[in-house]
């Protein structure tokens, strides 16, 4: 191994000499653990790549080992790989401020945020439900949010208003969300207003449409009812738009639908992903009830 | 209450007479308990009638309570109500053999079977998997069969073959299935030899084609992508054909797909039924592999 860890040498060659100058913790983080001093998190380098710390125990062990099988399987068709997953740039030692002089193995993958000005963000994960005997525990952890109910959680939101404003409710909030909770989450994520309010202004342009997170949802959707290759236990969905560009095209707006967080991924054995497919229908029916309740082009200011 | 039980007057007037000559154990019954000297069970009138013992405790009322609800619901098509539910007939107080002198309540609802000469029967059961405090127990439970890995479990199979003969596999043995045996099982369903083999020759007829299985399976997933009044745990679908008119004619066959048992049903709440949706997901896929993978029309006999 060397100081590029074990990442593909001609690629490790390319980006090397740039490394050390520009990693830093994503501005946009929503989920997961952020760096600093005391934990190691996720960095970003500016240029479209996103580092991720190979997590503890068997887990960072198998999120590696999914990407591998999943970048090289032939049965994965390149239009879901490249639309709807993050691409695998192999895995890399980095230093980290939490273990000074001990490299850290990070998966590199593409920043899914990069090139969006001013990036709204929302994170949608779903349960964990192998048949393994830790389900009972964890389905009593999800008890407490809307896992069980609706199939999945709202994990992270952070919605760039107009002015620079942010919205960004605290992670128990969102854990203690009911299905009416989940519904104004849902519309606040699209709307053009500061504070609590849900004009749904942006949710033509953003759910709805072609390229817009229904349509791609959809799509996602009809490979999960053939795929049995694998089952995306606890995986998430990120949403992503730009804010800025959203509003001045009223279509459009760099949508993003994204699979990420592979820890968990079991194979299909022949089976397809019922977990996963049931609550992406579920998403499905709260995103197009959004939809269909709001105009086709945003309402002209008065 | 009178001596037809609360049936609405104008039905118990025309069908009370011919009543008690008639009823019986339906011959083709595949899941659940069958009616005995010591155990109440379903009974038929052989017109077309179908009457299901109230169940102990809250299920029985359960069930009573969301035919009631389900039969009267102004937001369920008429279209789904009549092709994939037993119509309900009201509640009827009858004698049983189980308990002497303590007449029973019994839902009356349409005999699924009726008209087919020669059904061959499949019952497919969904997990129960509810937020309430049973679940874990349940699951438990389920880990013995393919509830959990598959979304569905093959409860009951009685496959009439030529000349009469009968492939009925025992509880135990399709408790104990795996997926692969859950494939065989559902390929055997459309076999015309007899014994183990499986040549699939029936399976353009009943689960391809317009009215097939699949087609049915399908406009039925399509309503639960909608629906949100009614939460389906621990529901059955009963897969009906003739076995007689399907060898005779190649297409059709009375193909029929039910849903049956309502003991658990909740209710939907504006959110869709993620849990019984995934694994319907699930079994079209399995069925819907049979399908591509058997020729169009039975191979000729050599």
């Amino acid at each position: 191994m060397n100081e590029n860890g074990i990442l593909p040498p001609s690629y490790a060659a390319a980006c090397g000499r740039e490394r050390a100058a520009k990693l830093r913790p994503p501005e946009h983080q929503v989920a997961g653990h952020r760096a600093s001093a005391n934990k190691m998190g996720p960095l970003v380098d500016g240029s479209g790549l996103f580092y991720k710390p190979l997590q503890a125990g068997d887990r960072g062990e198998q999120e590696r080992a999914f990407y591998e099988a999943f970048s090289a399987h032939a049965a994965v068709p390149p239009r879901i790989r490249d639309a709807f997953f993050p691409r695998f740039h192999g895995t890399r030692l980095l230093p980290t401020e939490a273990r000074p002089g001990e490299p850290h193995p990070h998966l590199v993958l593409d920043d899914l945020l990069a090139g969006l000005q001013a990036p709204s963000i929302g994170a949608i994960t779903w349960p964990p439900s192998s048949p393994e005997p830790y389900v009972a525990k964890c389905l009593a952890k999800d008890r407490g949010t809307t896992s069980v109910l609706l199939g999945f959680r709202v994990s992270g939101v952070r919605v760039l208003g107009p002015g620079g404003a942010v919205w960004r409710p605290e992670r128990p909030e969102l854990k203690a969300l009911d299905t009416a909770g989940v519904r104004r989450v849902l519309r606040r994520y699209v709307s053009s207003v500061s504070g609590e309010g849900a004009d749904c202004a942006l949710a033509a342009a953003v759910y709805g449409g072609e390229g817009g997170v229904l349509s791609q949802l959809r799509e996602l959707k009809a490979w999960f009812e053939e795929q049995t290759l694998f089952h995306f236990y606890s995986a998430s969905i990120l949403l992503g738009y730009d804010a800025n560009a959203v509003s001045a095209n009223g279509v459009g707006g760099g949508v993003r639908v994204k699979l990420v967080d592979f820890a968990h991924v079991a194979e299909g054995d022949g089976v397809i992903d019922h977990n996963f497919l049931g609550g992406l229908c579920s998403l499905i029916k709260f995103i197009s009830d959004i939809v269909s309740e709001t105009p086709e082009t945003p309402p002209l200011a008065p």
